[in-house]
């Protein structure tokens, strides 16, 4: 087991990476203060782990609720089913909330612990890769509105992360590549020799090799928990996270939440922004073609979808948050490892890059 | 104009009282960091004060959100209109979000302000008594569940409070008196001085006489702020704000949201906490009296609804959030001016305080 720590103060808290974690009450009972826990997960993920971890903490009052699975989801009123079921189990401001699942389910676990009685504990136990790269690790929490992603939300560490690698057995795989595009994200904005392990390992991870993917997810975990160190509340350097999200939300926003996966519409978001910042003249054409050739090796997508035209694009991503006064700011790489957050491209690279993906 | 200010290290902020504050626009525009301004107030403040906060911010991009009037809106189906006008109008993060009403309408836009794209600024101009001495100061922002009041919520400090004192000369005069039940509190938990000062003045301040007011009005906001002050999450002492709340929540919850007004079941709550303070050998018969006349002569309840059941109350109370891990936790009066916390109280003192009253 890797034991990596988010530093924050009063709120920092340990992210466990290993196999079976799952399973383990006295890895998870010292991160629980009070005597009652509610487990929030959903349709497809109670099934396959939900009897595992209630195990794990059968000395405790456990409560469970259980979403249904979806980025559609993903809203106030579905976040209303959470509140119910607490109050309804008068759980009380000691209460501990658990999310085991992706992205969709930690994200509104995490958002339902920061409102219930004004704030109350969680813990993260992400069930996919993408949600063990990424969503999982750092406090952001929230919720969709039918007019934008996460666009209500708060920011709210867990008590800890424990993240089971075994149950990546039985992601589908075209989720396990969703994940892979994140961890991509990483090398292309922190870590240039982490890219070029990829390069040599795509194969081995798209395979689920364990070991692979144990390095992989440290490695992912370690970059965002640095970054996040620096800048907790997403004032500065934290939106270099976001790198391919801008262009990523419009697409999921245009085609409908969940027809393509974050992961996907991410990994298209990353090849149009490394495209702008050559265009710009700071990544060569040898970064973009490298970058392409990674994620399409892992299947995924690196074109935005046919259907979207420039005007969309920039009307959808106007309201997207890293929007300041009016200015769209773009999260673009200065050269393979570094990333920045600027207004300051050409309106014209960015409509060649709207137009030619 | 009298300026207090809540010490909160890098989350301060002022509290301006003054008459005809309401239209100043120097004294709001140095608490607004960006171009965009979102309004939020209901269809019976609307009419009466708008207008003349939209001249005083004339110079700024104003967007309004007119909410249904009443507690019975408090909750999230409501709270999402305000994120669908921020939304549309594609308001950023350094928007600022301006509460213009009451109780309702404050915690309402705060709530807002704390979840919008993970948190934004914004200032309350309270418009009804009780507001401008308890729920517009001091961060506490939410909205109820049906299962239970305040539940859903955050603590987000406003950027500024300016109470405008003159907005009291058209409140109707029961709220007035559900204003004074608030004031009223501050006495009996932290200022023996006050509450005889209230006894000698409550015509005054019934007869809405404005220097009266203005000091009823400063010496709460005063002593709600420092108790603010010592404990901003509601750890420990800022719970004793709460006297009478308990009592007061399961009174509104068995009567339905809007048929008692929060001040009155504050004010029949107070009472029976201090009947209960007295059962247990601290208050005496002659504060008891004194708090229930004080109450009274400002034509407030102080008996709990007569259709009320003992079992209801203690039903309903087991929700509240001053319950931990399963043991009730009331506010009670040690000594006039001097309140405490505690679950040290005799069953039988309080079913005889749930019979009696």
């Amino acid at each position: 087991m890797q034991t990596l720590r988010v530093d924050l103060g009063e709120r920092s808290y340990p992210i466990f990476i290993g196999e079976g974690l799952l399973g383990n009450g006295d890895l998870l009972l010292p991160y629980i203060k009070g005597k009652q826990v509610c487990i929030v997960t959903n349709e497809t993920i109670a099934p396959l782990y939900l009897d595992a971890l209630k195990s794990a903490l059968s000395s405790l009052r456990l409560d469970v609720v259980v979403l249904p699975d979806g980025e559609e989801h993903k809203n106030l009123q579905t976040l209303n089913l959470i509140f119910d079921e607490l109050l309804d189990k008068k759980h009380n401001r000691t209460t501990t909330l658990i999310a085991l699942g992706g992205g969709v389910v930690g994200d509104m676990t995490g958002f339902a612990a920061a409102c219930y009685q004004r704030g109350v504990d969680f813990i993260q136990v992400p069930t996919t890769l993408l949600s063990q790269v990424d969503s999982s690790v750092g406090g952001k929490t929230g919720v969709n509105h039918v007019l934008g992603k996460n666009m209500i939300g708060a920011f709210h560490q867990p008590n800890a992360v424990v993240i089971d690698t075994q149950v990546l057995k039985t992601l589908p795989k075209r989720e396990l590549a969703a994940g892979f595009a994140e961890i991509v994200k990483y090398g292309l904005i922190a870590d240039a020799p982490f890219f070029a392990w990829l390069e040599e390992n795509v194969e081995e991870l798209m395979a689920c090799a364990s070991e692979a993917l144990a390095y992989a997810i440290e490695q992912s975990c370690l970059n965002k928990a640095r970054v996040v160190e620096l800048d907790e509340r997403e004032g500065g350097v934290r939106a270099i996270l976001n790198l391919g999200h801008t262009f990523g939300h419009a697409i999921e926003t245009a085609q409908g939440y969940g027809v393509w996966l974050h992961g996907e519409a991410v990994a298209a978001g990353m090849v149009m922004a490394m495209d702008l910042s050559l265009r710009e003249g700071w990544v060569s054409e040898d970064d973009v073609a490298r970058t392409r050739a990674l994620l399409q090796k892992a299947g995924l997508p690196v074109t935005a979808p046919e259907n979207m035209t420039e005007r969309q694009f920039l009307e959808l991503m106007s309201v997207d948050k890293k929007v300041l006064d009016g200015s769209l700011r773009l999260v673009l790489v200065r050269q393979l490892g570094q990333a920045t957050v600027t207004e300051s491209f050409s309106q014209a690279n960015l409509k060649a890059t709207l137009g030619v993906t």
